[in-house]
């Protein structure tokens, strides 16, 4: 075996960007995030993990509720702003024109390609579950409602060749590729030799 | 305000792919998933989800152990037949080759080029959380071990560039694409008009 075991690390290749929306003090926050998973289909549900001291939890905390927007790839400037500027520090509520849907605290990004708002269905404190002092709380949210222009759209679905997100990967953002084929597909041609 | 609210959907653009394996009955099993993401860097702790019918999830449960192995572009093929494949149905033990790491239970890919070796520290039922009769779930994984060929590596950390992970988005896989900037870095030219 020619593997070598390498030091720990964030080793997820890549990871999607995203802008959490949260109102704090009545006021919209938001912050980058790239550790965000979808986590069932049916409802759907979305996963968000943000360090339990950010600004942004406390917004999460008091309202129960979040946005998830998708910033494109002209938005990487702002987006990354948004990820090394702390809400106690900076007032981020002017930096995006902001819109609410119907759970009317989860403020959400209009020049943002595409909305979700979100509903806390549970909240698990990471240090509850492992032996560390502080860490991330994990935010599971029901996405109630989803937004974006039809400019986005191809046959009513959001169009990833339209909206253009980026993600990330040990410090650097990427932007997303060439098609490569189709899934649930591609897999019919395997054999094993 | 120009936003329509579309119908509900899987909107995380995009998603990584990654190969599951975990052994059942003793032998690998291996699915992919897109519903995947960090929850805590520390550890690291990352977060999978998958449906709680599949065969890959009495693996999980079983030995409290899994694997996730990054496939690379070359890999698509195979990456989608374990995809469209159950265990239930077809034995994919024989479709990789596998190596153990020091959870000795968790079947990592010889060929991935990058293969974590993950400890189940908490398992949430979706259908426990929310009202559904059935659906996934997600198991928090601490990444005990993590290994890669050196020919990934560049100051012994993997390297997306030579990686060459790819993305799930709608149906189709899709290319890590260009770098567009630096992140904690880029943001700092923003200012607010």
């Amino acid at each position: 075996m020619t593997k070598n075991k390498i030091r720990l690390g964030v080793y997820l290749f890549p990871m999607p960007v995203v802008l959490i929306g949260a109102n704090v003090n009545g006021k919209p926050n938001f912050e980058t995030l790239a550790y965000v998973g979808m986590v069932e289909s049916k409802l759907p549900l979305i996963a968000i993990s943000s360090y339990e001291t950010h600004y942004t939890n406390r917004g999460i905390r008091e309202n129960g509720t979040f946005s998830v927007n998708t910033p494109s790839e002209g938005m990487v400037e702002v987006t990354d702003y948004c990820g090394i500027t702390s809400g106690k520090e900076v007032d981020k509520s002017e930096v995006f024109d902001v819109f609410y849907g119907e759970l009317k605290t989860a403020p959400m990004i209009t020049h943002a390609p595409l909305n979700l708002e979100c509903k806390v269905v549970k909240t698990i404190k990471i240090k509850e579950i492992v032996d560390i002092e502080e860490g991330h709380d994990l935010f599971i949210g029901k996405v109630e409602g989803a937004y974006a222009d039809d400019y986005y759209l191809t046959e009513e679905l959001p169009d990833i060749t339209k909206l253009k997100p980026f993600v990330y990967s040990r410090n650097k953002y990427w932007k997303v590729g060439e098609f490569i084929e189709n899934a649930f597909t591609v897999g019919k041609n395997y054999k094993k030799e």
